[in-house]
């Protein structure tokens, strides 16, 4: 197989983040042996490298330019020129994954706020590959845990109903078989959950052996490696330090309360669930440090080493990843 | 005041309670200046005396013999004579305790299968106490964060069905009069949201505006620190390292997955509302090294220290801590 080609978004030019993008790309011995292409404005581009004394080389790491060019002046603030850029520069890299041009997409930080202000009627990146792809999986990955969010965005009232035998059965089904595809090889995943003590035999609420249990026992039946359902307070707790086992939280805040007391700087988002990758670091646009060349690089570095691991071994057209 | 009187259980005479509360009440540099009384058997004490080559002053630190004489032989397994005796142990610390004669119990480990083989109906020692005390609190107490339930063993889909204004606006009252007659005085108080983002203005959940802020700021009318409602995912993170800040989560796993994660092997569970003081140590009977010697008692000193500082200034007969 070819070098994978990886295409990396600038995110919000008023954010840190294509400084992140600058310095992670200048530094080629960090990363894996790929394809780069950078999805954005040529003088946003040129404006950053000036800023940091680096050049990239345009030979090796092209910049796909996109219709929008932002006004340069708008930094460290929430700016409508600068959301339809960054909506630009997201759209068209994902433009040219769904044509197979490119394997994977790492997004930087784009600003909610200038996207509102832009007109943008998507909320955020994830939410614009959920509507092109309804059955996207959100994880997050760090060198400490790894979770996959079963619901997200949904009040928690709704997070409990979503929790059926049949809802279960095909997310597991569809996280399995992409974690499969990916350089990885099939995933371990550990359930959660969804009452205290795992309903403790039902003495604490039915939706373990009524819903969970049989959903599992489907998936296992069908190949998978996966169990549970684990009490909430101790899997994350025994996950923890074991990165390479999935643990499948069956709401927004039970993956991302545990998640965001262990993962800290180094996360990284994942959308499973596409016919091509795409990470993005767990940092925002940060605004406050803008042009202050501190801006740490190294979570747009793992974003991008592990799109590159997610990648699968050989492209698969119309597959999911 | 005169010094306060502070029962010390042994637990399940099977298990390390005794272990920890010998190693603990032998050091009593590492203690605060009270009265201990140990709840238990002679038999039992005498026994892990010798165990460990030292001896309790039985002039300064009396044991008050309960009517159930276990079976010595019984180690580090669960056993009916072991469930019963614990159990007696712990009703009659609990009965001096309510009688005045002590203001805090300290309940070393029991186990829920020796009561169970005993036939004794509480799944444990907080439930007994709820029992008593409908408007019992379970909070959880380490050097990185403190941590109080709303909630705690009922289904999720039930939990949230009590996030309503006006419970709400009871257990804030409760658990701020049980701080405010501490030693520690007044606490600050965080309250996490319910739904992802703390609702998100309602597009996430409608608990937030409806129920949660309003108690929120009728408890605050009152004089209360208390701020909030945050997301979920943030406010533990945000917490961790504040001690001294008392997050309240809506239910069981909001609170004890970021507590479990951060606590370790240094946890005080404490039960607030009662009329008197409770502490425990975070760990189990630990059958499995009974007997080793290598018990540590770094929880149950923690428990004992944090039972002195929560016992109110001035004894307050009939009110509730």
């Amino acid at each position: 197989m070819k070098a994978p080609r990886i295409g990396v978004t600038l995110g919000d030019p008023g954010g840190i983040g294509p400084e992140v993008v600058v310095k992670a790309l200048s530094n080629p011995t960090l990363l894996p042996e790929a394809k780069y292409l950078i999805f954005g404005s040529a003088a946003v581009l040129d404006w950053e490298e000036h800023a940091l004394g680096v050049r990239l080389d345009r030979e090796s790491i092209p910049i796909e330019e996109t219709a929008e060019s932002p006004r340069l002046a708008a930094k460290g603030a929430p700016e409508a020129g600068n959301g339809r850029a960054s909506f630009r520069f997201f759209e068209t890299a994902v433009e040219a994954a769904r044509a197979g041009a490119i394997q994977a997409v790492v997004t930087a930080p784009i600003s909610k706020s200038s996207w509102d202000l832009a007109g943008i009627r998507w909320r955020g990146q994830t939410e614009y590959l959920e509507h092109l792809y309804p059955g996207a999986i959100m994880t997050f990955w760090s060198e400490r845990m790894t979770v996959a969010l079963f619901s997200h965005h949904v009040p928690l009232r709704e997070a409990v109903g979503r929790v059926t035998k049949e809802n279960l059965a095909r997310f597991f089904r569809t996280v399995g078989e992409a974690m499969e595809r990916t350089r990885r090889g099939k995933g371990e995943f550990l359930v959660a959950g969804l009452n205290p003590h795992a309903g403790e035999g039902g003495l604490l609420g039915g939706e373990e052996k009524d819903e969970i249990i049989p959903a599992i026992e489907e998936a296992r039946a069908a190949g998978m490696r996966i169990d549970g359902p684990y009490p909430p307070d101790i899997v994350f707790r025994a996950a923890a330090g074991h990165p390479e086992k999935i643990v499948v939280a069956l709401y927004h805040d039970q993956g991302l309360i545990a998640f965001k007391l262990q993962a800290f700087e180094s996360g990284v988002n994942v959308t499973l669930g596409l016919p091509f990758v795409r990470t993005s670091p767990d940092h925002g646009t940060a605004f406050d440090i803008v042009g202050e060349k501190r801006a740490d690089p190294r979570s747009m570095i793992e974003a991008i080493r592990l799109a590159y691991e997610l990648i699968p071994e050989k492209p698969s057209p119309g597959g999911r990843v």
